[in-house]
């Protein structure tokens, strides 16, 4: 094992730092590469039970992490512990916990932070496995995928000490990361074909349950919402410039791709000890996974980044913008005819 | 190649073994080493037709191999000849046959296989490619996914001679090996909305084909039954134990994950002459293939193990349990304040 | 960079070809590697809006690139430059254009390429990725998805200039190239439960996107209609010889599988920088992407080359089958009992 078993009173001389969370989808501060050995890093994820307007005409009462969907990223290195700090608020109703995919035992720590309305639960794991891996309120039952078609997911990165490589001795840099979470919403209509609204949260539990088993959902949102990452919420980059995008979706595969680029790099299943893919137009993320795309720009120009399935994407909302700066490289693309002249 | 095309003089004097075959999610007695050259390995395939429970509300006319759904596990090293008899015995009704998708030539043996009621045949394949594959019936046309669907499928698994490496040069043991076959089941509903029965196999096969278009099944099962694989159907391990899992699908994508796990190799797409990925939370099962998982347990507890498109696992049946016991390990995970708890 | 930026007046000197577009399932002709240095490719689309039979009962108002379904294969090298000639005839009756997921920037050329009827536009995009890459219509918005499952797709083949790799150092050739488009279609049907029936494109538009929205074709076909590769449509190859199968589905998901065979070598995710998955019975394409798949036929006869969700097979359409001439090898395969013998 690359990183020894410690004693409770050895974990208790690391040095602890706390992980100021950020929403989506930016990602924490953070070194790329680890400086000095394992740490604690604390981390708090208060759930907020909140009406959640999907579209102009779709809403809903979301169950979230921090008040986003996805939940904060976190950020941390192999070896590292993490504590994390789980708060349900009195004002919530409904109970909850979290399972992270990237620890280990008791259902991914969702046995041991079960709350009530009111309690507290604090769980240290470790992270042992270099990746993106997904995390989400797993209460029990029915409850598991309601909680999770409601928001409640997000992810954490666990970076190799050294930084991440190609695999084949290289290593690789990147200026930025942003986090994309999709999440499917499956919002019950009523007989008039209106999308029902509801005022607590778990009072559509039976109604959405019922449409989530037909697995076709209503909405399928990059963080949140249809228009969260256009417009003034679109990403931005310039020509030059390495982003590492992590994409998650806690229950259903999608397919990530960049119009007008191809990934450099992609750790498709999200894990860092794989040797990344190059050159993929379009990945596919297992449904409850994360994954890791790296792309150098080399235009500038709004970037569309897709779920590619296209009904997906233009109808049941998966469209983010990137909006890049530079210059214009004519080896790379030329407009040599526009259309409407004669040729 | 590796293993030279043998007369049929050659192949008369190899050793013979009868495989016995065992009800999933159990694996036949194997040496995960092989001792020796080339065998001839005889296993039987019997269809049995017969009633179906799926859970307390529906049940359907299954058509089966050996009486399991999935069809017993098949366990070879590569070279090895695969003798099978196919028995369709005279008490069933239908027209079977059998596709390996590990076999070479004659639809995988399918166009070799075809046995009506009270017939037999016998095909002799040969084990040329390491990995683990979904077999299945294909008698023709819309009796291919009819019969896929009523449960007639299952998995071979062609070992290499010199056993699995993780394709950097390192030995991978197992201590166990479980099969785990995923199910989609389309059962059709009456006018009142209540599961539709009948009496003969192949008696429901245009209600069940009509449903099937619509490409979302009933139930998404493991091992045939909603809770086959759960309280005393639960899969066992100790703290320390290696277990291999092979998961097939014949027919729909899935995504398998074990809560509170992280597959420390996963050949995904199923074959032993990749390099396997490491570290993966979730894999993606191609519809109509068979993956390979391997995990050290490092915590006890009860595992649960999903598809994690989590509406398919709880509300459609595709829940396994795993029961590991041992020893705790704080420096894993540590409950540092239950819910409740003022902290 | 492998391939230097060149300036206009070096690229004004490179040797230019037209390639001779084919309709599929055939791939232009090419060389498996590149003699020379990089050139100017010349292609032409030209948008055939036309009706389309998918099969007996369905036909629709298809949008296409040059007459087919998929748009015709386009086979360069690394490093090289593709002019693409894209031409809206003054007959046809919609804004049309064209995002080359190969290309770098302006959405793939999307941004650069719109032409309404009678217009036409000419894009040189360079080739720095060697894989096999979706081509699409993408005129905005709803129209993106609407374009592109009317069959508005193709795929590029980027060759290494030296030849495809096993990625562990020897060469892998091929004697043929098939290429494979496997398209959704979503044809309504009326109050009566028969097939709509349009006269001009864009008439069915939010028919057509009603019924998208809900992710389920009525039709899922290889180049365009049922049954267009079977029967005198069928692929052909002789025992020994090895074919290289380019298989795309720009919107869904599928999953390519060979009856009676099992790929050699596997670029599933289409990029020819990843080294090839070895003996896998069946791939995943991502939608939106286009993979390759390499195999030498042993066998003679009939091979059924599928969607291995069989319901999409047999009951969608996406079947095709291969011819295979040669001489039967016993030591792969043997029939010992003939169902209806007595054993
Ligand atoms: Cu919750
Ligand atoms: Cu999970
Ligand atoms: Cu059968
Ligand atoms: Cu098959
Ligand atoms: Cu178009
Ligand atoms: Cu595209
Ligand atoms: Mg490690
Ligand atoms: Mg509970
Ligand atoms: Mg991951
Ligand atoms: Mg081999
Ligand atoms: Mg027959
Ligand atoms: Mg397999
Ligand atoms: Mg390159
Ligand atoms: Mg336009
Ligand atoms: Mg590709």
């Amino acid at each position: 094992k690359a990183f020894p078993s410690l004693s409770e009173a050895e974990i208790a001389k690391l040095p602890r730092v706390k992980q100021k969370m950020v929403a989506p989808p930016f990602a924490p501060e953070h070194d790329p590469v680890a400086k000095g050995g394992p740490k604690v890093v604390e981390v708090t994820l208060t759930v907020e039970e909140m009406p959640w307007k999907l579209d102009d005409e779709a809403e809903t009462i979301a169950l979230t992490f921090n008040g986003s969907v996805p939940g904060p990223l976190i950020v941390v290195h192999e070896g590292d512990y993490v504590e994390v700090t789980m708060e349900n608020p009195e004002t919530n109703a409904m109970e909850h916990n979290v399972d992270f995919h990237s620890a280990t035992g008791a259902l991914g720590g969702g046995g041991l932070t079960h709350v009530l309305p009111g309690e507290t639960a604090v769980l240290r794991w470790k992270a042992t496995k270099p990746g993106a891996f997904v995390y989400h309120c797993a209460p029990g039952g029915s409850m598991i995928p309601y909680h999770v078609i409601k928001g409640m997911n997000g992810a954490v990165v666990v970076l190799p000490r050294d930084g991440l490589t190609d695999g084949r001795g290289n290593p690789i840099t990147y200026d930025k990361m942003y986090y994309i979470g999709e999440q499917d919403f499956y919002v019950p209509k009523d007989e008039n074909g209106n999308y029902m609204k509801f005022t607590e949260a778990g009072e559509d539990f039976s109604e959405v349950m019922e449409l989530a088993r037909g697995l076709i959902p209503t909405h399928e949102v990059f963080n949140g919402r249809v228009g969260a990452l256009t417009g003034e919420g679109a990403m931005t980059a310039k020509v030059g410039e390495k982003v590492l995008f992590v994409h998650s979706q806690a229950n259903r595969d999608c397919r990530p791709h960049l119009i007008g680029g191809h990934w450099n790099y992609s750790w498709e299943a999200g894990s860092f000890d794989d040797v990344p893919g190059r050159g993929h137009e379009t990945a596919i993320i297992r449904g409850g996974s994360a994954g890791v795309f790296h792309y150098e720009f080399e235009q500038p120009g709004v970037y569309a980044y897709v779920n590619h399935n296209l009904i997906e994407a233009t109808e049941l909302g998966a469209v983010a913008h990137m909006v890049v700066e530079g210059e214009w490289n004519d080896d790379l693309m030329k407009q040599i005819n526009k259309g409407g002249e004669t040729v």
